[in-house]
């Protein structure tokens, strides 16, 4: 009688199957990837059921994933994936820059370029807040003409390329520094917003108990010539969800104190002049690192 | 200054995001799922631009899928997982019934039920093979009644659904055991063929130097009432790609030597009397275990 074929046996034919890749990389991005996937197999015991509801999970992504819906995108982020990716990518041994977090699926490059101080909403969108800040160098140098290319969404949940009644270039923009390495710009408070949960990763979250929910924030990418680009939120300490980000993006250094202003203040800045209310505002500093030589 | 995040506080923060999910099993595929896929990220440091690509053939791999063309199937056949999903699923403790392998994505249900000696093929489609044996329990009692769903490729490589030309019925079928267990059909032999390789499988497999190539072999269910089904292949042990299957489906216990008969064989089936020349023979019994309790 012919001996049996084992699991291993399986696992070693594939091994084996990429030990001539001629592009070495993808030969061992392929070996660890069969190894990892099959010591799950292995581990889960998974049944022809469950691969077939996999086999069922994995089409209907493909299938609403289009030019404007990344599903797998989501993926990567609520399994975690795109935040480990990111910090892999963007170890800082000097332990001083500030930290990146996620891109996500919103960013749209080639916002316009607006001025010191000027509004980011294009129509009323929510709370009026002032944000401002400077970019520094690791040794505390301000950076002047360091580009902030800045997204977020409004009091709709939305951003501007979700939003098909919203202008083109609603909530987003890009700012440079001043000689001081300073910025500002007058926005809306973010708020929370799910992320899309109609599709496959929606029912997963809520067949695991957990929520679609992100914590509001505001995106940044700050570059400047020289330096190491980062790709960042700004986060509202306060926000709901904050210690429950659906994408894992919350990292304690980016969390930020929103201050309440009375309408009364004598602080108002003069970007404020059309509103007689109350307003918000925010500091935040960054750093960067140099460039790789 | 705020400690910074870790990769491994990100993988900790999925993990936990999965701690209270109410299907418990749902729950441990997911925890599961994290750690390896956290694991494989880590293990090979994978880039930004690499997470990009896989997106991308992500993205691909769901866009080529459509009801004819299973590309999520071929992946898990051409990194071994449906054949270790198919072993884990088929351990034979007893270790004597036959052995199955993967399905593969051109079973079609309801093939016409044909009688013994009957032929498979409905135009030519190659050289004549007369397959023939005995369904067996693993006790070693013939099975009468037992079905055997039979389909194949022929000469042109391609299985009938793949055919736009082929009749629907080409090249498969049904056949129920006689009473002493035994079975015979006249077929074609079948040639080695490969998986479809325009598509991102297809392009992983160029690009590691693997090639989509499966050995010749015809597939078969066998059914009997009170037994454990098994989906197997019987395959040509001579056959060309027979120690490099495309999908790691080859089990050394599912080969079989085909017998060459000049035309002179005086043991010529009935069923060949309309062909002259040489043809092919093929013995195989198939044995089942019972079904469990």
């Amino acid at each position: 009688m012919t001996e049996r074929t084992t699991p291993d046996d399986i696992t070693a034919a594939v091994l084996a199957s990429f030990a001539r890749s001629p592009d070495e990389r993808l030969g061992t991005l392929m070996r660890a990837l069969t190894t990892h996937l099959h010591a799950f197999v292995k581990e889960v015991g998974l049944t022809e059921e469950e691969w077939r509801a996999a086999i069922g999970v994995l089409t209907d992504t493909g299938h609403i994933t289009t030019g404007t819906r990344q599903e797998w995108i989501l993926w990567s982020d609520a399994l975690g994936v795109s935040m480990l990716v990111d910090a892999l990518a963007n170890r800082d041994p000097a332990g001083r820059a500030t930290e990146s977090t996620v891109q996500g699926p919103f960013y749209v490059p080639g916002s316009p370029l607006r001025a010191y101080g000027d509004r980011l909403d294009e129509r009323p969108a929510g709370e009026p807040l002032w944000v401002h800040g400077t970019v520094r160098s690791l040794d505390g140098r301000p950076l002047a003409g360091a580009e902030l290319d800045v997204w977020q969404n409004g009091d709709n949940e939305l951003y501007a390329v979700q939003d098909a009644d919203a202008p083109e270039n609603h909530l987003r923009g890009r700012f440079l520094t001043m000689d001081d390495g300073g910025y500002a710009f007058l926005t809306v408070r973010p708020t929370p917003y799910p992320i899309p949960y109609d599709g496959p990763v929606g029912h997963m979250l809520s067949a695991t108990g957990r929520h679609p929910w992100r914590p509001a924030h505001i995106h940044v990418i700050v570059r400047a010539a020289g330096y190491r680009p980062v790709t960042t939120h700004v986060f509202d300490r306060e926000s709901k969800h904050i210690d429950g980000d659906a994408v894992f993006a919350v990292k304690p250094s980016l969390l930020r104190d929103l201050t309440a202003h009375p309408a009364s203040d004598p602080g108002r800045p003069a970007a404020l002049s059309d509103h007689a209310g109350p307003w918000w505002s925010l500091a935040s500093d960054f750093v960067l690192a140099p460039a790789p030589a």
